[in-house]
């Protein structure tokens, strides 16, 4: 369990921090994350790697000479932001291009995604490569659809080595590729973490099984078994990783390079005793063994399990393989020292200037910004209820998430209300640093909301229960455009858009917007309700349909709540 | 807890085994642990290191250019064998002396001096510095009493970055001695390892809560307190360090390398949250920090806790701590690689040739074989038992260190039989071997008694009652001599000082050898009984006094449950 924090809220930022601390001679933190503290090649490719915090080494640890230029880091277990992904690139950006390499997971593909078109807006060239190196997460068939775990290491290292070695984006984009279809990875798990300040771990394994081809964020895996001997394991991991050698290799004579990968309490001397058969099993199979890692690399705090990756490499890249690197958390050979790079050379992304507003948005945008404390105010109240409901189907994290992006929404608003901000620049800036705090889905959807909200709203016109309406249709369409979600498929969808329609009726009919929601709450809270009948349809939550059958799904319960809890609001801001 | 292994008697060797095979380019296995497998300088000091396994990376995992030579790997926790120290210490020698360093624990302690006095005598120059770097382990007016901790690193660091730049033995002494005298750690525990097929963890502190200054092995600590925050941790390890600055040493503007240890599932983001607070209050202290740790470095298996270690620098301390190092679990900048070495240069220790027997001690040597099976399988069939005892007082090891030991035991005294030895050689080689398998105490005092019992048998003469009765009163002088314990102690002694009286009371009637035993016997298991009114006297167990009692000691049990069942082997050997 993770038993040493601050405010559990505070955890994944103060980690960076210290992370920084005890690394000045390697890194230097950028709004988003870190990027290397030393001058890297000029016009060189930089490889941008990231995603959710708690998996150190993985990702801030791996930046460093001969690895990645920069990490975003995204809250624990949660996708960064497209903001943060943008900011963090852009500190890194050498001149020659950025990769931005990750671990295939929906929010991640999102948001660095959306940074990506940002960066080539901005006339930076950018490309991503994706890691899919888990063969349980998906069969054969659908290997794109596989999730990438400790084969972040390899594709990462290969790309690295050979920005390092001054090829083109286009040519470090091949071997990024190249490397993720030749690393393969499969795992076992024994127990969750605990996240700080969470009042269970995240999964249980039945005290003596071992779940196999467990996600290293509790993804359901393929089977469970009682725990074997550690030579029992071992044979496990290596005969299915030997049934699927990547194309165009023979097995006799191959070269390859294994991971054998703690997770966070399979310590070291456990590690080792598995690896001795592992190597036996490998030199048995006939594969000449280079540059092996046994360790920590790829963890999920506190969790128990362990997995084998096998990089199989052709000369190319073997000689990325074993190139010298010296990141916090992964060494290799010698590299030589580079000069350490002043920070005043490193481009900081910085918040957007304020758009002029008139009086009376100015006025509207105090009330969004007392909306907004109301909102945060009944997340964190309903924090841990909503952090139950999530537990059924989903990783438990609901509430904790709302509550961290509702509270930095608001100091958001305020800094905007502040600088004289109308109501749409003051949901801009709300829903910008709701994502790029909360991160994960939950984050995107709330940006996307608020943003979506503003748009209608303007920075020029009063509240009107019309502009209101149109506001939350705007949300509706966005947020299924951008989610993919559809009605019934158990996500906020199946409440925003009966609330959406149930607004926009009573609009049309002329009403107050105070009228038109008070109404349309009631429809809210009812759809929220039914959702307790419904088969969650979408992502890792599949597996667990049938558990969470009985149980309301908790973003459609949030947004209900949220919906109810501001009618006073609105009736201040009707009334004055 | 430990979850993958195959025998739990073979993890440790099979862990030695896996390190070897994933650090082939750095390591070699040599017998009783591990040495470099490049080329070191030559006439250069070896810096030979060690203790119980189970820490890793210490100590094997710091062997490597610019750190140590070679690593003496005993059982889990248990200190290795002189045999072992010995081997190692032959293996890793350059021809410029050996510096033994370790942390100060008895068995430790004496094991490497007896392996020093062994190296002295084959003319090689052999010193021993002692790590004694934990506050909390004695009061500062007791500094040599205290116990070694992660200060281990510091201490190895500066001695080998020493050897490396040539120092004669008499100056890397210096070096050790005045960097233990720089460094200082401080720990607290949440939760003890569970060793590989133990029923339970090693020790217990109650939810919630925090033992301050608990040690590695789980030695008691000094008070217990609520968990605090990090912050509020960092505070506390942080005010007990600079309460006792190493003399001559001006805080503000002071250098110091701090070390934020990880004892195995207090993971990387929690030790950066503690870490981001040390920082700034060394900082606020006005001292100048100089290449921090943060992370796994002196581990417990899957302890839950933390250490900080400062390593107060003058100039030439802080040139040794940042000068480059590379091994397997600790690397720093950039080592010039060194050339590979080819193991048949290295001195492989090998046992001792078989001295000449006489036909009745090779007849009486058979019985001592049978009489060792018959030991092993005692300790076998009770060795839950005797680890239950154990754990009311100790460390819950004694039943399968025995099991471990008198396993090893009788396979040497079979190789011997099989050379055609008598009985002197083969308890001799059973107490070596017992010794080096078991490591610990009782290893240690097992050796002593069979190898006492072998000199008074001889490898000439047939069985007698006297020659029994020498053999036990011998072995009850040297068990004395050698473990400083008196009756009383709650220690094996209690049992062996009565059985050897009665033992020579018995054969000074001349009365046959079964005859006397048989007697001797019944003393034996009373006073093992009378074990359960003592307060033990020594080491660790001392705080745990009042939970002892009522309870017998272990090593009382085991030897009295031995002598019991050995008399039908005597009766048979008698009889022939």
């Amino acid at each position: 369990m993770t038993r040493l924090f601050n405010d559990p809220n505070d955890f994944p930022e103060e980690a960076r921090l210290g992370l920084v601390a005890a690394h000045r001679d390697k890194l230097m933190a950028v709004p988003g994350g870190v990027v290397r503290s030393t001058r890297s090649q000029p016009d060189s490719v930089a490889v941008v790697v990231g995603g959710g915090s708690g998996h150190y080494p993985t990702f801030a640890g791996l930046v460093g000479q001969g690895l990645a230029h920069g990490a975003v880091m995204g809250n624990l277990f949660c996708s960064p932001s497209a903001q943060q992904v943008y900011s963090v690139a852009k500190a890194a950006n050498n001149g020659g291009g950025v990769l931005l390499s990750f671990g295939n997971y929906a929010g991640d593909v999102l948001h660095f995604g959306e940074a990506r078109e940002r960066l080539i807006a901005d006339g930076i060239p950018c490309e991503i490569v994706l890691v899919t190196d888990d063969v349980a997460s998906a069969p054969l068939a659908e290997i794109d659809k596989r999730r990438g775990i400790a084969g972040d290491l390899t594709v990462f290292k290969a790309a690295a080595a050979a920005a390092e070695k001054g090829l083109s984006l286009e040519e470090v984009v091949q071997v990024a590729k190249e490397a993720n279809r030749c690393t393969r990875s499969f795992g076992v798990a024994f127990e969750g973490c605990m996240l700080p300040g969470a009042a269970d771990s995240l999964f249980h394994v039945p005290e003596g099984r071992m779940a196999i081809g467990l996600g290293i964020h509790g993804e359901p895996g393929i089977s469970e078994t009682d725990i074997p001997s550690a030579d029992g394991l071992a044979e496990i991991l290596v005969a299915r990783l030997l049934e699927e050698v990547p194309d165009g290799i023979r097995l006799q004579g191959a070269r390859v390079a294994p991971i054998l990968n703690g997770l966070g309490t399979i310590k070291y001397e456990e590690l080792f005793v598995i690896y001795r058969k592992v190597d036996e099993l490998l030199q048995e199979a006939g594969l000449i063994i280079v540059e092996p890692d046994v360790g920590e690399l790829v963890t999920s705090l506190d969790m128990a399990g362990v997995s084998l990756t096998l990089f199989w490499l052709d000369k190319n890249m073997e000689s990325l393989w074993v190139a010298a690197a010296d990141a916090p958390g992964y060494r290799k050979g010698s590299v030589t020292p580079a000069q350490a790079l002043d920070p005043a050379e490193v481009e900081v992304v910085t918040q957007d200037e304020i758009p002029e507003a008139s009086d009376a948005s100015r006025k509207l945008a105090c009330g969004v910004v007392e909306a907004l404390e109301v909102l945060a105010n009944t997340v964190n109240e309903n924090c841990e209820m909503l952090g139950q409901i999530d537990a059924v189907a989903g990783d438990g994290d609901h509430g904790i998430g709302m509550q961290r992006g509702s509270r930095a929404a608001l100091e958001a608003a305020k800094e905007a209300l502040d600088g004289g901000a109308g109501a749409e620049t003051v949901l801009q800036w709300a829903g910008q640093r709701w994502s790029d705090e909360a991160g994960g889905t939950s984050g995107a959807i709330w940006r996307v909301i608020l943003k979506a909200m503003g748009e209608s709203l303007g920075n020029e016109k009063p509240l009107s229960g019309q502009r209101l309406a149109a506001g939350v249709v705007n949300a509706r369409q966005q947020v299924m455009a951008f989610g993919k979600a559809e009605l019934g498929d158990k996500t906020l969808v199946d409440v925003l858009v009966p609330f959406a329609d149930a607004l926009s009726w009573e609009a049309e009919k002329g009403q107050a917007a105070v009228v038109c929601w008070e109404s349309a709450a009631r429809i809210a809270s009812e759809a929220a309700e039914a959702t307790r009948q419904l088969i969650p349809r979408v992502g890792r939550a599949r597996p667990l349909a049938e558990k969470s059958v009985g149980t309301p799904d908790a973003g459609s319960v949030s947004l209900a709540l949220i919906i109810q809890t501001l009618i006073p609001v609105l009736k201040k801001c009707q009334a004055s």
